[in-house]
């Protein structure tokens, strides 16, 4: 008598357990804590193209507004150009080091009272340590820090998804700027 | 005996279930209803720079085919406009109430025969009410309902994952279209 | 005593299982073996807009460097070059063969030692076999194959996440080019 009370109890608060937790997931609403499954840090590097530094630059301005041009970033905190972009990834916040990838897509100004920016790009990664891309995409309102999504990823990077935590960590003119990039993944397979 | 004999079905049965609900983790594919786990309706307003309207604008054409400009929408449908914006997001369909919000980003006209776009771009909020972004991207029909897809988020939207429901709510020739987003989420952590 | 005994262990073992299956949930760590959920093989068919070939163009240059122009790639491996497009996707490799969808969004050149390509669009299918949207984004190394990110879908395709195996079946000097698209999706709803 005494078992199969414990028993029917044991029944219900586990088929209890077993509808909340498959609840949970056909809705996917997750609880904290929000634990990465993946941490890395990186760096890139971008030289505008200015008309004057064809050897060097590893970005370029593709798009403008009427008011602008294609070698000087436009008015209005530059809303409306369109840079695209190939800059070497590395390790440390140093121009010189070696590349351990390529940052490429492109970024856009799209605000005319202050600066802010979208952003479309991938880190593209061949050597022994990393093989494959990350896919980013977002506002970056160019805060101290601020944080894009990372929406996809290939190879080593497969289903990635996750946020990245941007902070501008050097800013030369208009010719050179270098990110620092903080991927968490939340999505790992 | 009679107890032990519920016990090994319980065993079993729970096996069973967890089996099954670990199997349809790992593949992840979902049986209906679909349910949101959150839903948000959201307006936004472009008024497109034309030459005139420098002080109002909220978005300008950046890219345009080798027969267009950028301060008149092409012929053909538009195809080949890229427009970069900074729209304001209001929580009705008065251009006037204020702004919860920025809509940024870009969109493209991409077919010679009729409308259509692409669209990427993000809900950005930084108010008491909401703080983070919501990433979009899509090709859009320009139907009189369309959906997009929600491919990422930040802060409040952290890991968002959905569809958005656009409906084209008002149109005041080349310059002035305001948008009605009805958003689901279907992944919220 | 004994059928007590049982139950403890029952209910230490499944609160065990429970746990680790829902740790495994929190942080969508997934094991081997990565089998698509849904998989399709497309091709797709670019034919830029040159000056000369107004009436057959699927795609038109709208941004370039400062050193190119909006008719001809520009030099440098068309480092700069932003297209927009909206090419027929068909069954097979036949530029002739009844389009079932639309491939519509852009893609710019990123580099300028060598061809790479940075894409974001969507394959829209409007026909009783395929209703809906999948939206692509990612690096393109223009390799022999590559991988690109699926991150998002409407439709038929609601929710997608994956990859596409990138092949590039023909080109035809600057003017035409058609891509094999094999999608592999690993999330369907």
């Amino acid at each position: 008598m005494g078992a199969t009370r414990v028993i029917e109890t044991l029944v219900l608060s586990l088929l209890l357990l077993l509808s909340s937790s498959s609840a949970t997931q056909r809705k996917k609403t997750r609880a904290a804590p929000r634990m990465p499954c993946k941490q890395m840090v990186f760096y890139f590097h971008d030289i505008l193209y200015n008309g004057e530094n064809a050897k060097n630059a590893t970005s370029a301005i593709v798009g403008a507004p009427a008011w602008g041009n294609r070698t000087i970033l436009a008015g209005q905190n530059h809303f409306g150009n369109v840079v695209v972009f190939d800059d070497p990834i590395t390790l440390n916040n140093n121009l010189l080091s070696i590349p351990v990838g390529r940052a490429q897509g492109f970024y856009l100004y799209d605000r005319k009272d202050y600066f802010t920016a979208w952003l479309g790009f991938s880190f593209f990664f061949n050597s022994t340590q990393h093989r494959g891309s990350i896919t980013f995409a977002g506002a970056d309102p160019l805060n101290k820090t601020r944080d894009i999504s990372v929406i996809g990823g290939t190879g080593d990077f497969f289903m990635a998804r996750g946020i990245a935590t941007l902070m501008t960590d050097a800013v030369e003119g208009d010719v050179y700027f270098r990110l620092q990039v903080y991927i968490k993944l939340f999505e790992c397979w």
